[in-house]
């Protein structure tokens, strides 16, 4: 029981993440998109594709990473992909975050998670690889779909977009295929400048 | 790639999920929630209950119940618990949706995700079961953190909650202690009615 009860500590904790909103907008919507969605949009995304990875991975350890890789933003906030000002590598409040928010767990499963998720920002394992395609192509799909979304609201351009996504190329040969040809298609029709 | 094409239509479908609301509320907030985000917190649920389980269950398979379970909705919109004018059990438009969204995917993934979603909603084996029962229990978590929550705003009284979340019990034994608890907490602190 003494277990259960950190467990559920943590179960309301993190439904913060809900207030926590990205820069990225919904498909066909204007209005931006918060943690818990596109955490879940992640995971399905994983559940569907993953027969496109190069190499093999764990399913249940990939999605189990996407779920819980924006948790520590309930600390430590968003930032976006393309603020050139900002550090993006794992950055000491992630760090803090991680070990508050997942240390609210019995002490085991507050390890499993903040390894996890330390391997999901290092990016060097097969799944890990295969969760960042994933986290990449999201809002890829989701600014397509709507016009050029915050492409043209924060004035990204087609190499900036080209740079952050060739890191799917290391998740899935296949899928990157798909996502240079839509990109190219963006540029096509003028909603992604040149 | 063919296949790919037809994931990735599904894929930018379900996006839609993120406009299915919900009656309940978000912790400590009076914004309703939705089915994205609710099928997010089910799945960490999941997740860090998993131990807790009646009868050994295949997570990864519970996890994927839980993150497509609401997808019927929408084309069927939500259904709320305690409106006793609506058939809770499988609708003839459920699962018309769940043939044309998942429908949208290679054969044998949209056969596998039906079936899924049919086991949940049948409720029959344990993995189902301690799906249902994480679906039960967020919105406990929910309305007991937030005031009474939809409790108050529909007049829904211990009675109801109580024959609604006693199917927690199917799933854990555990967690069904600890629901019961709560749930008399609740009338003591006189958020929830007699």
């Amino acid at each position: 029981m003494e277990r259960l009860l950190k467990q559920i500590e943590f179960i309301k904790e993190i439904d913060k993440i809900k207030f926590i909103f990205r820069k990225t907008k919904l498909i066909s919507s204007n209005r931006n998109e918060n943690d818990a969605e596109h955490s879940w949009h992640l995971a399905m995304m994983a559940m569907v594709l993953a027969e496109h990875a190069n190499e093999p991975i764990d399913l249940l350890r990939v999605m189990k990473m996407v779920l819980i890789h924006d948790i520590v933003e309930i600390d430590a906030g968003d930032i976006f992909i393309y603020d050139a000002t900002k550090n993006h590598t794992n950055t000491e409040e992630e760090l803090k975050a991680a070990k508050r928010i997942f240390g609210l767990l019995p002490e085991e499963q507050a390890q499993e998670l903040i390894a996890l998720w330390e391997e999901f920002e290092a990016g060097e394992t097969a799944d890990a690889r295969f969760a960042k395609a994933m986290d990449r192509l999201e809002p890829l799909l989701q600014n397509s779909s709507n016009n050029g979304g915050t492409w043209n609201e924060f004035g990204v351009n087609y190499q900036k977009v080209y740079d952050k996504k060739k890191l799917i190329k290391n998740g899935s040969e296949t899928i990157w295929e798909y996502t240079e040809k839509l990109i190219n298609e963006c540029v096509e029709q003028g909603i992604l400048k040149r």
